[in-house]
């Protein structure tokens, strides 16, 4: 038995909301192109609209039901439950779950990161031609943003191995916590509630969490990178020779 | 019962090759990266080293025993094992497995495609700026491939909802199939193992695959491009207006 109110417990709770919430993801996953056009999904945009904010010291759940909405929306099965938990502003408890390929990542602080209950650890590649970069450019109609986003793919094109755009950033977290993927980094994305779990995961798994500019990383800043601690110095280099 | 060398009794012996070799594949995924160093997979570049690449009036099967190999290896789980086969030269039957999410698309021509036995159909999509593209970028060190491959990747950005990049060339085919994707293109891959049993699969499916200039799909150039056929002319139009 977990102590009541323990790392453990809230684990516990937390992988039980994650399992049910999954549920009612793969029943609608085949059908979910029915689903597209009866409104907006509650999201993290809705927490964002009601939820407070702020964090304090209190255990806080940082939660997002749908990681990787239009790929939900697609039937396309990079969709995920992402649960972080905070205590004393530390991130503490880490669950993501796809439904879809029935794959559960979770993590406590302290306690390693496992996948379906088998201990995870990051890659142990050390060089980053030889590395999987994992990234999203953005569609959009402003030029700006566009060009910013694919010079930066252009940039690190001549440096990796290979390219994989997922449309989940809590699942390409979990890629690197797996070390399925060896570099990824995301700029401009919803909130803490894309990485909170995710972080955590990683952490335990060996591997490292930091701003794109090599800095530590801030779960409210919308910039994350991440990696092994062998990657880490020559992904930073080549992530500011892109900007 | 099926009649002896029917395509539907191509098919069943297609399913079971499949399953057997994703069964190997499924029970490495995990363990996949202690097989990196030891040495080349048997895969299409023996295919194209080995065999005979002319493709006669005979019933002709066109297999790619992994495709998604650099995913395997890094255990990203995009790979698949693809089975097409050709009678008259006219691609006839198609089975693409993937086993880590036990997903398995078959199609005989004239009698609809299928995932995990039940029906499928492309996207009813009509509207570029509304549609999920697949596509691949080439990391390299050439700087002429990664310009050419970023500069129409940043053009198509302007025209479409968001991108994806799988790894996987007979997967993304299903995905359009199946219509969890909506716009697919590909050049320079590694030859028709990837997109015999794809092609058919999706031309089942209610799809269309073509060559990226708009003109008909040649299983032996490398070039292929798929779509519903909504979306075909608009898609067309905004790749050559990217290249």
């Amino acid at each position: 038995m977990t102590q009541k109110g323990s790392p453990d417990d809230f684990l516990a709770s937390a992988v039980e909301a994650a399992k049910q919430a999954g549920e009612i993801i793969r029943s609608g996953f085949y059908g979910a192109k029915q689903v597209e056009n009866k409104g907006e999904f509650i999201g993290e945009e809705t927490a964002a609209a009601g939820g407070n904010m702020e964090l304090t010291n209190e255990p806080t759940w940082i939660v997002d039901p749908i990681d990787g909405t239009f790929n939900f929306v697609h039937g396309y099965p990079f969709v995920c439950v992402s649960i972080g938990l905070t205590i004393g502003k530390i991130a503490t408890v880490g669950v993501v779950y796809n439904p879809i390929m029935d794959e559960l990542f979770t993590a406590v602080r302290g306690k390693g990161a496992f996948l379906n209950g088998k201990p995870i650890r990051v890659s142990s590649q050390d060089e980053l031609v030889k590395s999987l970069l994992a990234a999203e450019v953005i569609a959009s109609h402003e030029k700006s943003i566009v060009d910013a986003s694919t010079n930066q793919i252009n940039s690190l094109l001549f440096k990796v191995r290979s390219l994989r755009m997922s449309g989940s950033c809590a699942l390409d977290l979990c890629g690197i916590a797996c070390g399925r993927l060896d570099l990824f980094y995301l700029v401009g994305f919803g909130g803490p509630w894309d990485v909170a779990a995710g972080a955590v995961i990683i952490s335990e798994a060996g591997g490292l969490v930091f701003d794109p500019s090599g800095k530590d990383f801030d779960i409210t800043a919308q910039r994350v990178a991440a990696s092994n601690p062998l990657l880490k110095d020559a992904f930073v280099g080549a992530l500011q020779q892109s900007e």
